[in-house]
């Protein structure tokens, strides 16, 4: 039988905004990438944030972002390694409380924005967040993009490296997203979608921008939940998944089933 | 023998910014307050003033404050319930990671400045406080004022909870902190602080403000490090103890003699 | 003929968030009260809305607040009056600064949150509000809740004191606001309230939550935008107003009306 | 006679903390380019800075930087268009406003740290704070790097530009600065450093670090001030540059004589 697993960022609010509807789609996705205050996420937003994935048996995530509220984590920052060590670290330590304290676990580390497309290709960086995580817990997965320089670096260490594909992004003939800055790039429509999802799940290929079938290596399925047309989309998803008789279930350990050392 | 524990507000510094001289206040202490990224702090700071207590033998606490970095925590805030417990374990678990990523632990929370004020005699605030720390780990003693609300109400839930007096502090007949709002409530002679810490640590008592003698019940004495006088009052009153007999030691588990749970 | 403003607080988004449909109520309202960065608003949300706020020729007021980004201004802090007079400034300059790059001014200063709680019975607040706003520009007119400190120190100090009622709030036979905690405080009846803000507009009375008739002494209506609801509610009330004949208009002037001094 | 100024930086405490000694700086400077906010400064640090500058009659810059409080505005950040002129506009606004209240104005801009390095090569967002600066008030100069971009475009838009040269740093025989990287790039005997500087402020010219002589055009000169030793520097090259009588003062206006429009 074929496993996929479906992520999405959530608790992305902060203080009197809200970001998502993250109680509907915590009944979509099987994990779920939770801010851990630096790009988003406040920490009565993230405790609610993790009550609710407790309660789902929803894996959870650490998702660490620059520290840059102002800019949701989007923006590029020149950090130093000691600088973004300490500050993944202390993400995941503030996320891993959290959970503790509701009785549950953080399984995986998800980086955002900014920080995810540079350690793509920065080995620095990607060093930095590899260190950190093997520091805090090395028995944290790292979710990822495949082939970046990230999930390299985390397998060399011996951490668990997950890739990811993007439910609504175009591809290139090469294997890499399409940028936001072209034409086609988003997909909007929910069953191509699904379709496009279940082949991946199912034969590891997709239909690359210009017609061509690539091969895509993902464990898991990005979906966004920040727009009411999203939550439809993941919802779509997710059912043409199941239909197609794959078992929609999270890489990592849910909550509940906590691993030792936690 | 006649145990007692010197504890000290230490990584109090933010980005650009230091505040005390950490390494010297290492080098006398067996208990560091160390600051949680709110009132102070950012994780690099806080990584290192975690390494170097785990590298000096001192005890780490969490220095838990409300999030009012331009107030250092030193402003009353009214937040709420949910917020309190949120905020108070977001920073333990931070604190919690930075320790466990530097092959050490957190043994202890001591609530600082306004916050620290207000649960003497604030209910309310008091039992988030405890509630938070209960969550987040049991094992962890609460650091605060004889007779406080928050101590009183650490025991009532089954956690450790050690009583602390000030060493430059005058206190009144009854047992209180003089405010300082009153001539003499800060004392700046070491010989004479030095020899009140003895007397303290000896027979449990202080002389008042007004010349009685009055019982105070202190597991640990808090010495400041943030000027050049004081740290050589700190050590002053460290080589007054150690030359009156008194083990100065710390309260709780010293980094290496990690408890299990963590 | 008779005059009314119409008020609403504008440009609280931050980042990533948005909150309210502000283009939606600077068509509605008459006087917009634009975060200033503390509570809410980075400095292009603020610009955007000051744009469109020039652009609708409605007037900009500065809607100060604590420094509390994840409490939303909302939660009361205990500041001195140095930082509170030093805290208003900077945010009336800030807001001026966007005004005057965008060729208008601001006119009015409208405290926010539980700053505008505090400082209707504070004198001391109310006098650190008053003092800041007199020595940046003492032509800007303070707009609050009748018989507050802060309108009553304002006039005394010759500021220009303004008068505001709320749409949508119920009123106690004393003339002050129903708390918020008790039952039939908030109205949500649009027709109810358009017709209670005409009364009031044309009589300067309203009927209390006890059936009395009270007079209320309001140069301004402060609607809300955000919720849909809220900015149906407040097209509702303004639509009513004109149809009573009643001149929707700006208590201050309005951009392109500078006054000399900006 | 020979003029040339001498500029620092100021103002860059926060909250609790403070950073170098200003009072000391203010009896030795011409101008003070003072934290807005973003990289360092709150509003009170910010207005008693701005207070000391006018009773010294030293001329006040707003010195801009990028939104990052944690790394002291000295890391790159990918800021767009649309945020960095808003970001500007708003910290020059805020620090405008406090000086209006204290009876003064701003006559200058320099931007700070990642910024001010960004912009000596990078176009856009030079144009981004030149656009900045000519939208709130044209009659701003702005100080910075000769042959810098931001100068370049300042000087197309009609600004008035101005160089400075850094006291305590060796020259490339380009007329570059020496990274900091590179040995021998900061200089630290203050008798050596006031010499240079008397003869960049008569001949125009330094020796660089080969030993050539190299013409450098500036009409000021940075010193810092935030060690003990830098304020010592900062006295011998003031006394220097006034036993050799040149007249050191400010570029700009002083506050007592503000410019119409402000």
């Amino acid at each position: 039988m074929t496993f996929i697993d479906l992520n999405s960022d959530l608790g992305e609010g902060f203080g009197r905004w809200t970001l998502g509807d993250d109680a509907e789609m915590l009944g979509i996705v099987t994990s779920a990438n939770i801010a851990c205050g630096f790009h988003a996420g406040d920490p009565l937003v993230i405790r609610q944030t993790v009550l609710g994935a407790r309660d789902a048996g929803v894996a959870i995530g650490a998702h660490v972002g620059y520290r840059d509220l102002a800019g949701f984590g989007r923006r590029n920052m020149d950090v130093s390694s000691a600088e973004l060590v300490a500050d993944v670290i202390y993400q995941i330590g503030a996320l891993q409380g959290v959970a503790r304290a509701a009785g549950t676990s953080v399984t995986y580390v998800k980086p955002h924005g900014a920080l995810y497309n540079t350690i793509v290709h920065d080995e620095r960086q990607a060093r930095d967040v590899v260190t950190a995580i093997t520091e805090i817990d090395p028995t944290l997965a790292v979710l990822g993009l495949p082939g970046s320089a990230v999930l390299r670096l985390a397998d060399a260490a011996g951490l668990r490296a997950v890739t990811e594909a993007f439910a609504d992004r175009a591809y290139t003939p090469a294997g890499t997203l399409v940028s936001r800055r072209e034409a086609g790039s988003v997909l909007h429509d929910p069953e191509l979608v699904a379709d496009r999802m279940v082949q991946l799940a199912t034969e590891g290929t997709l239909t690359a921008i210009d017609g061509s079938l690539i091969s895509v290596d993902a464990d898991s399925i990005c979906v966004h939940g920040d727009s009411p047309g999203a939550t439809g989309m993941a919802r779509h998803v997710r059912s043409a998944l199941t239909r197609a008789g794959i078992d929609v279930s999270a890489f990592a350990p849910r909550p509940g089933e906590i691993h030792a050392g936690q």
